[in-house]
């Protein structure tokens, strides 16, 4: 097998093999969809005893009630304090670039006042409480806590309650520095559908929660998709992409090294990179033959440039930024000359790298933006995880009384029209009437 | 049965018949869903033809090819002008107002660029292509086109894709001619969930939109859960709720028709009055039965205050504004002096209506803010229907050579503590290179 996949827009069967390449088999798996059900149920129906009878089961935990499954602040505090000076110092600059950046997304109450005095508007409140869930094991990223819980506390949520399973009892320290850096307000040592289901019904112990984010496995995902109504969720991730439209003059090991750091991810993460020289694309397949045998995770790289990669030679950059609106990647890097430029045509992205300094990298960490993106063409109707999805609007509507004399007869024309005669007495009813002086 | 429950909250029941009251079974019957799997999958399939033949099939409309089931725009311009001429200036008067309210929602790109000269910011992009899902029959609402359409083409949608069932091929004029005050694109008399899939994965004349919005039967809703990830979908609507806070001192029959307005428009909507005034419940309760008997839909009106609303006596409007909270309703109406008062002491709310003069009926229709409102206590974490529905964002991230310096060694530090070597070398490639010109 080649190490990565060529292709040219010239090529006849060019539409069709990007579109496999990009499919992704989202298909649910029915025994995992039954187990969650049933687990969400137990939940529902003991509350806290089910959560200690799973806890003690998938994650070999026996607790004598509830209680002992909280990880108290102080044990986060001590993590935090036995960082190596120079990991802390990286989180906590991370955190704060992420905290600036999202302070520009708060949205503000507003309202506008008509001639007649009616006033409308929005008004913008945070939610009360957020469950955030943060996977245990190998897949515990610190980085992950600062990103969902920062603009959250953004937004003004009052409580952040992060769930984390601690298999064999063992806890993250990683994690719980982050928690306490990122302003999370308790932690509970539980995980898996079980702990979905404690925060979106509450148990006897835990308060339920109003919204529910972060990434899981196949079964916390699908919890989140069935608590969906009773609670917020944010999107269900598919595997991570990268885009990248480059022009030649980036030098071709960062290209290859910016592939391998989506790659390395898991074996079905996506990296494509776009050129209008074939030269160049030659240069980047050398770099990643060169350079690959080095990488820790060598293997997954491998496997994922193999089966979902591509090399893709382009008639020229606008197309190639025809393409990346088609394909609507979660990372797209413009690793150009006047990156602006290119950048100006692309409609759908996660996130959008201008320049060759731009390594998505730093967007993971700490350039500020949150790495929460939407994937799998999902960037055509959604967005970054943001402080907007921490904050809900209310319409505002107060009508005075001259504008309940005009309103009042068009909303009851229309109420006439459609049937529904009780709309258009409650509106005929403010007409002509001595102002209440309200 | 008596005509709707009295409750206080000094009862020590209260809490219990409230849960009770409110509760509301979102269950999903099995065989609509099973149908609406067949359905979606086999248009998947077959595209035009399937469409073709479930038309036949449940509207009962035979057409030669897809294109004749395609309403032209010189019928909804007809429709339109044989309008009387009041409906017509309501339906523009209407369509207006929710045009300026919603123009104050439009989102704007934003950046800023740090002392070593990296942009951060968020690009703000219209979605291109929205479907806009219309019921046929007797819940067939223009004023549902207008707060649908409106917000998409306010927030820069290229094309609003509007689907109507047309059952025995009856065309409904009153939604054609909103469909043309409100901006619609296309209009296809097409519906059900095979409408929902053609919207959702095109056929071969139908092109795929990104968003499915729209109220519709239990087919379409089941639809629209199915297909959400490969397009976004707008919240799946409960039954429509009002809740009003009342100190005593508007016309009883006011805040009855306002229950009524809510009650007529199915019998498991909702209507509940908060008041700390016995003897003004007791006034609106009289005007309630007095007025009832008039009501066209008496029926359903009977049925719904009956089973689902409540007259509620409170110790105060303090108390009423934390029951309020609780409940998070759809609308909440504040009829008393002073509303700012209370409406500041509301963190949940669909829209909130200010004031005795601003009966629910006006924002159904004219005030300006849109219709289409978080049920079912959704209000904790979601919003009205507007036009950030309809747009997304994009990050974006031109980091400067300077700034790759030092975003550089975060990245990194973090990068090797969550085990990800190729992020790392990423970063670092970018450490101490000379500048680019990028």
């Amino acid at each position: 097998m080649s190490l990565i996949t060529r292709l040219t827009t010239q090529s006849d069967s060019f539409e069709r093999t990007l579109r496999a390449l990009l499919a992704f088999d989202a298909s649910q798996d029915e025994s995992i969809e039954r187990a969650t059900a049933d687990i969400l149920r137990d939940v529902q129906a003991r509350g806290d005893e089910a959560v200690l009878d799973y806890t003690r089961r998938f994650d070999r935990v026996a607790a004598p009630g509830i209680a002992a499954l909280e990880i108290e602040r102080g044990e986060w505090l001590a993590a935090l304090i036995a960082l190596p000076g120079e990991q802390r110092r990286a989180l906590e600059t991370a955190a704060e670039r992420v905290r600036v950046y999202h302070d520009h997304q708060r949205a503000q109450t507003w309202t506008y006042t008509e001639a007649d005095g009616t006033v409308l508007g929005q008004k913008i409140t945070p939610l009360d409480r957020v469950g955030l869930y943060v996977p245990g094991g190998k897949a515990a990223y610190p980085s992950s806590v600062l990103m969902n819980a920062v603009p959250a506390k953004v937004a003004g949520v009052e409580e952040v309650i992060m769930v984390t399973p601690t298999p064999d009892g063992v806890r993250n320290p990683m994690v719980l520095a982050a928690a306490a850096i990122g302003g999370v307000d308790r932690v509970w040592g539980i995980g898996g559908a079980q702990a979905v289901a404690a925060l979106a019904y509450g148990t006897q112990t835990l308060a339920a929660v109003d919204k529910i984010v972060g990434p899981g496995n196949a079964y916390v995902a699908a919890a989140k998709r069935r608590v969906f109504g009773t609670v917020g969720i944010d999107m269900i991730a598919g595997p991570s992409e990268i885009l990248i439209i480059a022009d030649g003059t980036t030098p071709a090991d960062w290209i290859a090294m910016d592939l391998f750091s989506q790659a390395e991810h898991d074996e079905m993460a996506q990296a494509i990179l776009l050129c209008p020289s074939a030269g160049y694309l030659d240069e980047v397949e050398a770099a990643i033959g060169r350079l690959l045998p080095s990488m820790p995770r060598a293997d997954i790289i491998r496997s994922s440039l193999a089966q979902r990669g591509a090399l893709i030679l382009v008639r020229d950059l606008a197309e190639a930024c025809a393409i990346a609106n088609n394909i609507a990647p979660e990372h797209l890097e413009i690793s150009t000359a006047d990156p602006q430029r290119w950048a100006d045509e692309i409609r759908h992205a996660g996130a959008i790298f201008l320049g060759r300094y731009s390594s998505e990298a730093l967007g993971d960490y700490c350039a500020g933006p949150n790495h929460v993106l939407p994937t799998s063409r999902t960037a055509r109707f959604s967005s970054p995880l943001g402080v907007y999805d921490f904050q809900k609007r209310s319409s505002l509507i107060q009508v005075s009384q001259a504008g309940a004399q005009t309103l009042g007869r068009v909303a009851a024309t229309l109420a006439y029209g459609e049937g529904l005669q009780a709309h258009a007495a409650s509106a005929e009813y403010r007409l002509d009437k001595p102002d209440l002086k309200s």
